[in-house]
């Protein structure tokens, strides 16, 4: 098993109030480095601060790590479009951060992506992969995504209320400027993420197209951006069977439609929970109050940690762990 | 316990006879995201071909995977001045392949090297990590530096027949090009691996001075090119305890002082012997003849398989396997 990173940045993030993911649009640009940081040493070392929601709630790479510190998976992390350094080790599928979706065309090179990421994706060695990502903005991108291929499905926020009214109206500019109607792109994946999508869906969208096409077992661990990445591998006609695997967090948020999306997509849903719910912890207790809610594999990472028989006290004791090592990290 | 691979490419790799790390010249160039790739996956996932010698000695990368198979340390690769795409995740810390030494300066931008790589060494979270090296080449570069730091010591070959008066010769003619009487640069490392070195011996010069800056114990794990990057580290007023973790075929070769060189630049040697003598396996049998003899961290891995309290016999066999799953990788 092997969890594969995807992280990458989309102009759709400095859209004020769109994202949770980081405290302000400046710092924002900085998470996904950050939480790559976080999956491989377990802290920062070239990011400079943690990502929090604008309320404080920590980055959910925090709870993957954990998971990872117990139950030792491997991983790799593919740089889709990064803004900025990391010193996380990856390898890159494509070139520079995706545009505005309120762009005509925000990731020119869509069709790159797809074959770079797709070509990886049949090479892997592994059995059985999970995908995770790391984008602000990344789920407007992906009701972007969702309404150029005509799937009817909702997306979730990192915020506690999601900002539905924004992401429409963010889409219905995308749409016009980008001369599609609802639907318009439907079948056609590489033009759905090139107008209205990122450059993290397309790298995501064409590793499953190729991981699957050689036998690889795939399970997109996220939210309704991996219902997006699925849509658009769908839509690439791909059959083989995929799993998603999210948190509770977002399997409670009924701006989401997840098990209708999943069925209609024939993906296997596995919803886990932490178990953050009255804990007194304000790491653990804002997650309970809806923030952050998934990204970077945390629902991934839960269900390795319950395959391996790790319960789910162990996995909060050991995010509490990692969350106060990382801020008192550059304390003196 | 973390294993940094530092992988590049150099120029002076192209002079026909002097490089034993890749059938041919054209094929060596890949040699190093090969080996990367080996040590992330355990076999070739973007790179075309399985590096072996002219005479088919496999690369030492196949006994360091077998290693990591058996105890499971974690990896690291960093990308300074690779030649080509790897699918291994890298941190990129030199842009572009190093020029033949016979150039006036074959590594422009040796500063900004060591300064990128000295601030991740600064910043990594680990209390101890082995450096390792993949740059076909590297033994001329590393005669040049310590040629140019006025440091005595020969160097060790992956040739059986060590090609001595061929990079004699070579350094020579690049200490002409360059302006530089023998020890003329002694005391500035950053001149010296510019004028006489590649970028792979910038980036761990400056990988050690920043890990130790910070209390990170660091053993180069590698031959007569660590001998060099120790060489640059001490011209540069480190200190600090560092060990040297080589195999016994280049303890052996009589061309490099390695005791000598250990002794004066005051280095914790460790020489370990895989057993490889007398093994009918012709993956086996190559090293016996003296052939490779070390090369991505193959000296320091088995240090950590003897740490481990892992037998050679099961180094052997891991190594075995590990090498036919890959030569049958790409069999129908």
């Amino acid at each position: 098993m092997r969890l594969i990173l995807v992280i990458g940045a989309t102009r759709t993030a400095e859209i004020p109030g769109i994202s949770g993911a980081g405290a302000t649009t400046d710092g924002r640009q900085h998470t996904p480095a950050a939480d790559a940081e976080i999956i491989e040493y377990g802290g920062l070392v070239r990011a400079p601060i943690l990502p929090v929601s604008p309320s404080g709630c920590p980055t959910p790479a925090v709870v993957t790590r954990a998971v990872r510190d117990l139950v030792g998976f491997q991983s790799l992390t593919l740089a889709a479009g990064l803004a900025g350094d990391t010193a996380a080790p990856t390898v890159r599928v494509a070139p520079e951060p995706g545009g505005d979706i309120r762009d005509p065309v925000p990731v020119p090179d869509a069709a790159g992506i797809l074959r770079t990421a797709r070509d990886l994706g049949r090479r892997l060695p592994d059995d059985e992969v999970m995908v995770a990502e790391s984008i602000p903005g990344g789920t407007t991108t992906a009701l972007g995504v969702l309404t150029a291929l005509g799937e009817p499905y909702g997306v979730s926020s990192s915020l506690p209320t999601n900002p539905v009214a924004l992401k429409r109206e963010v889409v219905a500019e995308g749409l016009a400027s980008s001369g599609l109607e609802p639907g318009a792109a439907a079948g056609d994946p590489g033009r759905a993420v090139g107008l209205m999508g990122d450059p993290v869906l397309a790298a995501i969208s064409g590793l499953v197209l190729g991981a699957t096409q050689s036998g690889t077992h795939v399970t997109l661990a996220g939210g309704t951006q991996m219902i997006a990445a699925a849509a658009l591998v769908r839509h690439a006609g791909c059959e083989a069977g995929v799993g998603l695997a999210t948190t509770v967090f977002v399997a409670r948020d009924e701006t989401a439609d997840l098990h209708d999306a999943a069925s209609g997509l024939d993906l296997e849903l596995s919803v886990t929970d932490p178990g953050f719910d009255g804990q007194a912890h304000p790491a653990l207790a804002a997650y309970a109050r809806g923030e952050a809610k998934e990204g970077v594999g945390m629902g991934g990472a839960l269900v390795l940690a319950d395959r391996a028989g790790v319960g789910m006290r162990s996995v909060r004791d050991r995010t509490i762990t990692v969350y106060e090592a990382i801020r008192t990290q550059h304390e003196p």
